[in-house]
């Protein structure tokens, strides 16, 4: 598996690709190979992408993409595939225009489907972006539909978000409000020749007035994706949002918490599947299930841990 | 914390509601308390009541209460609070109602809040309900607002369940179709005076026929809550399906299957909070959020653990 590792970090895309597979497996091997992928990061610049569908995202990502391409970074893309947890079904319509890049070696795409649980799927992401920073992949984006939890929970891995919307998205903003402003650090509107570009981006302003201020003014951008009009506008935005970012304690601080948050959830996956485990071993103890006492046999299985 | 137990199954309502706290905020006798309650469980009719905002559900679980008490059944009430995630608001407005019972010992009412995790408010909600069942309710209403995730889980603990609805709730139905059909056990077609109600009725076993079959064929049942209309039949309805789920061998494994996920929630839980106190303890371990490897750390703690 090691083997796997050591042909990735030498440049070899089919042992990412594998290894990513790995990894969203939850294979047996992926605490060895995030062990020994975590010591090769800590280059990469990670940039979410979201907003509610048809605003425009994938063009705008792969207008980015190929200004990345011309200064010659090497950019890495996750995209997160929309699936009910009833229905099953992904949509995956627009993920096809990215496939122009297919025959450049400095860009690298993957799908991520949402059928596991929500934790699970942030999880995953955040696993693929560190492949592709040990990969050494200079920018790593990483793309979701809609602007619900599950989004506000995976942008919390970016180190910079941007927020798609259109003129039309008005209604979004107004149910999602507090998430928005929480994990926006920019703001994208698309689609600017459509009416009510302007208004679309007073109301923001307005918005942003309203919450907590920071070190950080949340740039509004106008633009025209399909066009490339405002692409210059939104890599200086993200630009400057790093170099603001960079050795800001508030955002060591939160490093922290997240480093903190990281170990608790791979200990206690772990944890999770040795308790599975242990509960299809031990089928017999759950057969009568009027007696049965949940929480008699958890505080024996505690003490046998212990 | 074992005494209070004891007087809560002597009959004291205050040992009761001491418990539920205790239960709410994750007491460090929590297990403790539940190994103890779990053995006086097994009798109590768990009722879900759920359907979206202002479809009269507190008009209605109020008449359902009238009922029960003077048939002289016990019924215990948990009425879920429901609050953004981000504003940490409440909507309490429709509980006022309920005060009416204040005076009845044959009447409990508590409220949880689901400021917690999502997780976290499902089992304090079951736990809530096995007091209320060792301490000899007849009958459990948990009545939640809205018909989202959060809902769809806390039901999954309700041996019934009602989905309240009015003439005008089709677009709800139509967000939330393969949530609603997997849980309701019985429709109710409340303010049934209004227009639409006989259409709504005809959608709904349009819906019903299109889902998977099963033995028990779900009611849909027009009232008017405020006039007392159709309560009969819902009664009935309820009483119904308890009698056609009751040895019912896809009930028993579904039971199995909930008793094997009860166990595993309750040792995470509990190794949830050991592995958060170590990484308290061990905070000197994540002060370089740079060099830090999680998973390395991850990978000394479990082998600590074995």
């Amino acid at each position: 598996m090691l083997t796997l590792v050591k042909k990735m970090l030498a440049g070899d895309s089919v042992a990412l690709s594998r290894l990513m597979s790995q990894i969203e497996n939850h294979s047996k091997d992926s605490l060895a190979i995030m062990a020994e992928v975590q010591k090769h990061c800590g280059r990469t610049h990670c940039i979410g992408v979201t907003g509610p569908p048809g605003a425009g995202k994938s063009t705008l990502v792969n207008q980015l993409i190929v200004q990345w391409r011309k200064l010659g970074k090497k950019v890495g893309v996750v995209a997160i595939d929309p699936s009910s947890p009833f229905s099953g079904g992904a949509v995956l319509g627009d993920r096809i225009r990215m496939q122009e890049h297919a025959g450049d070696e400095g860009v690298f795409i993957r799908s991520l489907g949402s059928r596991g649980s929500q934790g699970g799927l942030s999880r995953s992401t955040r696993e693929v972006v560190k492949l592709y920073d040990a990969f050494g992949m200079d920018i790593c984006l990483v793309e979701t539909v809609g602007v619900g939890q599950t989004e506000l929970d995976i942008m919390g891995i970016a180190d910079t978000t941007l927020v798609i919307l259109t003129p039309e998205s008005g209604d979004t903003i107004q149910t999602m409000k507090a998430g928005v402003l929480e994990i926006a650090d920019l703001f994208v509107v698309n689609k600017c020749d459509r009416p009510g570009a302007e208004l679309m981006q007073k109301s923001l302003i307005q918005m942003l007035e309203m919450g907590v201020s920071s070190d950080w003014t949340v740039p509004i951008t106008l633009t025209n994706a399909i066009k490339g009009e405002g692409l210059g506008e939104v890599l200086k935005g993200i630009q400057d949002h790093r170099q603001s970012t960079q050795n800001n304690p508030l955002k060591i601080a939160e490093k922290k918490a997240t480093l903190k948050d990281e170990f608790q959830e791979i200990v206690i996956t772990s944890l999770k599947e040795k308790v599975k485990a242990w509960a299809s071993q031990h089928d017999e103890k759950f057969q009568d299930v009027d007696q049965a006492n949940p929480y008699l046999m958890a505080q024996d299985y505690l003490k046998e841990d212990l």
